[in-house]
């Protein structure tokens, strides 16, 4: 059996699925669209599909679409994230809920909610609930409660993961996002106070990372009861 | 009338009483003993007296008890913050409450109350209450609304600035401390959230200057109102 | 009576207000025009009116005046700030006077300047009075004196804050700017200036947040008297 | 029902058990004995036990066992981690691996596991596998396979994460530690390897933070099947 | 024998490859094409060729091709290198092996191939072997086996360069890659990464610098046996 | 006899001249092209000339030409300079010698050149004697001996001032420039290695500060005996 | 003529006075007292003079005092500087003014003074003029007016610099300090201050650098009026 | 055979010699006495020596002898490193030039030279030959000349790197060190400096790090020539 498919600048790993339980990504920044074209031409070629693509601008999916004639690619303009052949699953488990501070996080949410549907997942999100208006977010209580994973983006000082970590039980994972200006640093201040989060239980993906956030509470999200 | 006294290392400035309504206080990190009693003979020889030593060791305070014999000199060992012939008001004015994310940022906190109540204000504290267990500060909000200013003191995430500054109307005065480890970077992480804070009417001074947010705080609290 | 407004991509906090005196700003830099529209849309269609637009470009508030036809949208091209359907107090209060260091500040002086007025206070200005040339600063010191709150603008080395800071009582916000080159580092420079002000007194916003500072200057200028 | 315990210095949540499902813990850095003596003489005397103290030195640990006379604290030397009245669960669930990179982590893994057995997990450790002898980590391929969380722990360039990260399909979490000199620049080296690791599902935690890596860890293992 | 050319505004110096046995490049970036071009004239006037261009756009190319007509310049886009009167050697030495880690580090590779075959060595490259998929690059083992200097050109975290360079005993020349996003600061937790390698035998050139790889793998591999 | 100018947007220091010896100078990024034609207009409607414009663009220069009509604007396209009315002297003081490492410098030594020039400095130029080819540097050491005050313009590592430090007894004001890219940091990395020169008598201004450059060196040009 | 002194550890360049008017400076930061004292020993045989030694202990002051015993070691305790043989001119020359923000910043003023006593130069000191109380500096205008060079010593925010480079017309430098504590860390925020001073003819050394900062003065002091 | 030693708190790597030509070599800082010495005991036991031990204090070398009575100990106390059963070879090879800008360097310089004797080269030094008289450099062109490969070792700007790579052909590897202060950061200038090399050949290693500059430099120099 094939475990990877090595073409001139791309060698495409195809054991990832068998030992990570997700097929290889492809992260589109710094490529061109007929690398990106080449390399998924040969996944579909194997009859590969929900294969994501982050990062892609809208030109280089027009580009795939037409070099890929056949297959369809869904795509999110807002997260910047495509998907080739998507297939959602029909019953999606459990719940992953996904918090945003405000509307200018959209873009990391949608990222983050795109890649979780396409792992198959189900997905909550609750926008712009920022600790300036607290009372926003307590009024979601109960959402929060019922979530098994939570995913907080935020930018700025970032304080909604802490708020968040210190009303919930279940694993909560940050994203840092560059929303913001000045001191912001792009991104750095949000990062920072995730990272120094006084509650526990919060770990931390990279700045602007919907995506990582979301394949590591997929796998939280699919953990099955601990066995003797 | 004399407007400041040089002598060979210092140049005290006696005229910052008219113009800012504060006498000088004396920063003593990085002056020696020597140095700090041959300034505070030189003032309380002119009969002042409430002079503020801030960033002074116990053993410096002792020097500067035997050098100037005859002065009392108040030492708050936490906030490493003394007084030279302390007076209290009678009659403190208005109500600045000094609010604290930790027992850890209890020195900073003991900066700020020392340094209020010399200037003549009520001072009101409310320690530990970050926001990994919101309800412990949502538990206080009357205190809050009754503050003329706010003074929030944490370190970490600095977090709790945001949430209080999007309780209240009130001015805040955020000091971030170097309370943490790691990426807290000495004070930096809570320092950036601050200025980031999502919160409108939440100013910033220095990592751990307890004095200059009692300062800021002072002058706040002690305003009269606008005349047409 | 509605808290809050919760539409997909934005929750608007209606009691703001009631918390904080101020009504919910709209920060308009990673928001779409269409979002900007939607959410102005709901307030407006509630008789909200004085709504602050921050960080927002000229392309923006067009396509928003077509959206909501019928009602005035004030613009500042060089704070980049709007106001929708803004009234003006008749008596404004008090005296919040900005202070620049130069003509290069003026954006951000225009953005402190705008909140400060839609906020309900008498505003002056004094520009471009940067310590390079004291006397400059010096001729304006009855104004200085006269001032309830100032607010200090300066980039590169941001000196101007502690100079102010020495010659007044009243409390003084600065705001550094991201003017200068090189070594200013998009305004950290004048930002660790500020922060470090060897004149007690004064607090600090993050860079370019002339907003931030009208908002706290506001509080300050609007305080009453303090009661026993 | 008391939901916090609030004395001079210290405010305690007792209601985080009912959020959150773990009792607090006192992050003893910053705290001095007495303090920590207090807090904890407040909570055993309510009956509580596994109290977990971290960042804490064997003087204060010594303090601590004279104040509180006839409780246990269990104290371990190199995480600089403390229990009081310490009870291990008979029968702890599930498996929690933890693989370090190299002999002087050895701190931060104490750390982590006496968090993690203190909640409940049964805990697995494989030390001294960094990728300087990639052989030595596959040799324990088995054991990460067994794993239903990793917590990986690296200083200088933290490269453990990212393959121990597509070696499995498991969450992981990584800690980066401030083992190691010059550009490691305690720990910001491999802080940001570890957030920018090219394999998906690692999320990260502060420097040297074992202790929150276990309590995430924890969380997840304890996971159970979702239901529909 | 004429040591430099001192034109109005450029020094070229001659005699460096005497001293150093490679002639001088020419660094494109901040240079106009008429800069460019009076450069290489001068150079080629001599008989000078295989004249390196780094940096360099492909506008400045087209308006070199015609200042210098009658002389060929090789343009590789990817690496944006540029080389005027290409030779390459019949017989190119040894063997300068490239691997990168993904194909957005592809530019990188071409800048570090293009130089190094024009200095006389034998190139191999192998791509996209990031640490993500282990496999595939024990797969090419043999081939790292065989070099006599490696290249490790890796963005993100640089994890690749530990890798390999626990598996072989040549010398290693690690590039970090500006590939990334967020906490990737732009190839500084790359550079990082590799700086601080728990793996000898790795020594480090500045983010996105082939150039700078290739000229120090080409001494290496160009070395003969030590003499007694 | 008027000290300043104050109009709406600017306060043209005209004691500058009294105080310092030069007269106000336009720093023109930040300020719109109409802003600096109503300062230049207020200061050549007195008979000011030789106005200096530092960091201005071509457009600006036109709109101002057109704005001023009349009165002429001297541009140097490369340093992005420009002089209204410029009047050199006949009779140019001392030897004021800028040496630079590379053919990218050149807008930097421009820009001092130009400002040296107004002053009434006789300016020499040394292009292109980086360390890479010492000799070059070596073969000028006549030059360096005979100038009165050097200017060093160095971008990448910087090394240039150290070296032509160590070689001279005159003053030498270094200027790093944004020359270079990776770990370069926009100039950061030659700054400090200026700042860190083991070579004495070596002070540095701004990243890319020619400007400022020019005015130390000219006051230092122009020095004369000390007197007893 | 010997040139230089090559001994085991140490190559100590005697030709250094003639190439730059100024015999080696022995940096003792890193060396221990033997090699001080052998490199001393080596220079004092040669019967050289005004030795100067920075950054040195009063420990190894006292080593070097027995171990060249026949040699008088002048130390300063505050600048922690020494030398070897001092002898002083009777006619020192023109007019180098130290001017320091506080008394804090002693240590470094003492370091410049001492330096430039040794160089021959004519040195004046006023101390404490910080902005804070800027009347105290402007007190001072005529001292100011009569220096040659001036050298201005702050740390905190570092602002004297501008406010003095605008009040003069000689060269100015200026040396930022490590006096201050969290945001100004260790001096960074009174170097970016100085860097990026508003006020022309300010160049900066490293912060605590008052031996380099009097080197440079003392060239520019001992400047001649220049010859046609 | 055995590829790895696993005992508790380490994992040897037996293997690293087949693999690397090079056995493993024990980093000693964060390590106890005790753990170095059970990790040195199972290696002796196996017959290993030249066993190196890099950043160990005398303390713990004095117990590490007692703990393992019967083998030599050899320490360098300047370079901190230590060599268990040190036997050098009777023909080193080659010639590793090992060149350095100040005695403070020194124990850099020795903890490179003592690795690179272990590992069979033969090692010249070169000691304080910095840039500020660079005759002394020059006169040293001869042994540069005849260097196989060079280690450039260098604080405060590190500019040494740069010179003595535009002086030779040969690899040259750069280790920037902490020596200096203030804006040197604890060698990050010089670590900027050296990557940012405006000559070519020139790699780098980490702050301090003589140990991996000297493998780095042992394996070029025992390069043999290449085969066809």
């Amino acid at each position: 059996m094939e475990k990877n498919i090595d073409i001139e600048y791309a060698n495409i790993d195809l054991d990832r699925t068998e030992r990570t339980g997700m097929q290889e990504v492809i992260y589109c920044a710094g490529k061109t669209a007929e690398q990106i074209a080449g390399i998924v031409g040969a996944m579909v070629e194997r009859g590969l599909y929900n294969i994501l693509l982050t990062r892609i601008s809208e030109e280089k999916v027009d580009f795939l679409k037409k070099s890929i004639g056949g297959h369809d690619v869904f795509y999110d303009a807002d997260g910047k994230i495509g998907v080739v052949d998507r297939k959602l699953s029909d019953a999606p488990i459990g719940n992953i809920t996904i918090v945003s501070a405000g509307t200018s996080d959209l873009g990391v949410v949608r990222e983050a909610a795109v890649t979780a549907e396409v792992l198959g997942n189900r997905v909550n999100v609750i926008n712009d609930v920022g600790v300036a208006g607290i009372h926003r977010l307590l009024a979601k209580e109960d959402m929060l409660k019922e979530a098994r994973v939570l995913i907080v983006v935020a930018g700025m000082e970032g304080a909604l993961a802490s708020v968040v970590g210190g009303l919930v039980g279940c694993p909560v994972i940050a994203v840092p996002t560059s929303v913001g200006y000045g001191a912001s640093f792009g991104g750095i201040s949000a990062l920072l106070s995730m990272l120094n989060s006084c509650a526990a239980g919060v770990s931390v993906v990279n700045i602007d990372n919907g995506f990582g956030a979301a394949v590591s509470a997929s796998r939280i999200n699919q953990m099955e009861t601990a066995q003797d």
